[in-house]
């Protein structure tokens, strides 16, 4: 953490602007951690907040509920095919403890004392608590803490920048789906399978195949095995779907939804169950079946007000068909970016690219810089007025999912300046 | 849950009353889950999440900062006697799994490969996700899980209203402590000490003690453990004191806090660490000294506002004195509690109270009807004009802190016929 010795103070906000406190501009090329959909400063989200926060700002979903947090579930399920209820919580990992909580106890409930294992796939990432560090584990980030996670079952995905020699795409892939396909045939104590949807993101914008995806949650029917997916990252729009898993075809058991759900603002997360899930945990109360879960915040209504906000302007302004237009901008410049003799591969689908930068674009060697390369590129990106956070050696665009065509151009165009730029630098 | 069909809808709230959509009104005895400080839509409160949200809603804390969280940081390090760092998460749950990590990687940093085991008090609650679960693992609560869960060295708190016979708390207490020097003794590899400060709430009001949570601090030193508390729920004037450690005359190496650092009204949790531990993390890039820990909406602004507010509003109101003055009204009450035939033990600190009830006053067996004791009476607090939830077969109070005298005696009285009336249903 040496090299952090100082950090610039954002003040105030507009758009895709953040302006800090010595006046200096920059475009939020990562929705301030990949969350921000209308950015900075939308009146009407705003105006969400301040009604709400003089009405009710907080009251127990322990017992009692209130109008916001039923008003959301009530369009979360509606959003969701196949989906029942929802239970809330504060962030993207709470989520999904709650859902591998959920999936383990299902099997509980119904009686199956054999379905105890969670299986993932390798390089997935969903988020820093122990639960969700164990189904989502990087050994770089989590080494450390290795000790004290459960272990999982873990399968290969198929990414196309890094597949076995001779083979095609669709060959790696198949040798992936066979894999979960026999680990399932072999094992009767697989609980659930756990997987982001549409993509791995935090483990480097690795874009699943077609057909991955779907293939993978009719094996999790065929084997009775229960179907997680993890949409804090990806729905909402950031691939191009509101709902990743719907384009995916691959209707899941359980789902977390995140980020994008206040539109950026306040911190609120969800999970949500099909009804037969849901069902199972119906009982009398000497039956134990009911989940012992609960945060204090929990459907907190000002989040839930500003979300209940959001989510009606995803449909008014049509937000989805806007992001999958806008999001073409991105290819105009896949050749430009290509070009730069560090830039190894170009992922792009929707609203997110991973950029992979490499010293050897044959071997695909990734740059190794002293220092590390998010400072790098953090200072040089904030010389070409842009926040840039990237993820090892992967510069990351997730910019605000309103964005515009013109302001995307521009982040493109001082995206590759900075690489440019940084190139000295790093290599 | 089949219990639950269906759930009160809260609409408003002024001061210490609810308003649910029949226009039904509720006194909140549990301070909306043990949050709530100057009661609900106090005006200064919702004034600076008005003015902050409409300056800046979300900006990141990765590689950026901005003045509310910086102003709050500096202010909960100036009332945390030892501390020095502030680490933002959005529950108190996160803040624990932040502190646990923050422990064992502490050891790491510094060369030490042994410590890798985290000690704890049985019955001790931390949150509810699978790290903070292994930590305050509750068996009834958390059993199916139990598999997923990291083991711990658990130690007995003496429990006054359960000691061994014969024993004064004294005896028990040193036993207790006994055990603990111990355990550390003959064990060179405890990372870390894990410890509710003050109390322990969820697992049933069991107040510590005098001189048990210093005696431990001592010990942890002396083995060289670090001393990790959690005062999410017993911080922040709910015992008494701003600071419970500081009463306890206990410093920690890292301490959480949560729920009333907000006021109530939004989530935030916050970790600190003192400056040993915070400087084995600095280290350059290549060291890998860094945590790998960071949520979306880390050190969220409008969070961060409505904090600052809050804690000015702790001193100029100077709530801390208030607090110890208005909870002796709790004392006023304590015999004609106490003679209620199913309650067997009142326990009491600050504005907390726990009321355990029991079928038979000399074997001290809990109630257990078979409906759950808390449905029983929410419906029958319902009638008598107060929310409740109880834990298991204990009734808590746990109002917001700025409650006024007059009030406090009206829950009070309130809780007696609840318990009188709710006897028939649940012996």
């Amino acid at each position: 953490m040496k090299e952090w010795d100082s950090f610039d103070k954002i003040v105030k906000a507009k758009g895709v602007w953040l302006t800090d406190s010595k006046g200096h501009k920059m475009m939020d090329a990562v929705a301030s951690m990949w969350c921000n959909v209308w950015g900075h400063s939308n009146p009407q989200l705003i105006k969400a907040i301040n009604q709400q926060s003089k009405k009710l700002q907080h009251s127990s979903q322990f017992n009692l509920t209130t109008e916001p947090a039923e008003e959301l579930a009530d369009s979360l399920v509606k959003i969701s095919p196949g989906m029942h209820k929802v239970f809330y919580s504060d962030n993207g990992s709470s989520a999904m403890e709650i859902a591998i909580k959920i999936a383990l106890q299902y099997w509980k409930n119904i009686g199956n004392k054999k379905k105890t294992e969670i299986a993932t796939i390798e390089n997935g990432y969903h988020g820093d608590t122990f639960g969700a560090m164990s189904v989502g584990y990087v050994p770089e980030f989590f080494g450390k803490f290795k000790k004290q996670l459960f272990s999982t079952i873990q399968f290969t995905v198929p990414n196309k920048y890094k597949m076995p020699n001779g083979f095609t795409l669709a060959d790696y892939q198949n040798q992936c789906l066979d894999k979960i396909e026999k680990g399932f045939s072999k094992k009767d104590n697989i609980a659930a399978f756990v997987m982001e949807s549409g993509a791995q993101v935090a483990g480097g914008v690795i874009i699943y195949p077609k057909g991955f995806q779907k293939k993978i949650s009719q094996l999790c029917k065929k084997h009775d095995v229960l179907f997680v997916l993890d949409e804090i990252a990806t729905g909402f729009g950031r691939l191009g779907s509101m709902v990743q898993y719907e384009e995916q075809k691959s209707i899941p058991d359980i789902v977390a939804y995140g980020k994008m759900l206040t539109g950026g603002y306040l911190t609120m997360a969800a999970t949500l169950t099909n009804k037969k899930i849901y069902d199972s945990f119906l009982g009398e109360f000497n039956d134990w079946k009911h989940l012992f879960h609960g945060h204090t915040y929990t459907g907190n209504p000002i989040a839930a007000a500003v979300a209940n906000e959001n989510l009606k302007m995803y449909k008014k302004n049509n937000l989805i068909k806007k992001i999958q237009k806008i999001s073409k901008v991105f290819e105009k410049f896949y050749d430009e970016i290509s070009e730069i003799d560090i830039v190894g591969d170009i992922r792009h689908k929707g609203m997110l690219m991973g950029i992979e930068l490499v010293k050897d674009k044959k071997r695909k060697t990734p740059i190794s810089p002293k220092k590390s390369i998010n400072k790098i590129f953090f200072d040089e990106g904030k010389k070409n007025g842009i926040y840039l956070r990237t993820l090892g050696n992967i510069v990351m665009l997730v910019p605000p999912l309103a964005i515009s065509e013109s302001e995307l151009e521009l982040l493109l165009k001082r995206t590759i300046l900075t690489i440019k730029s940084a190139k000295s630098k790093v290599s």
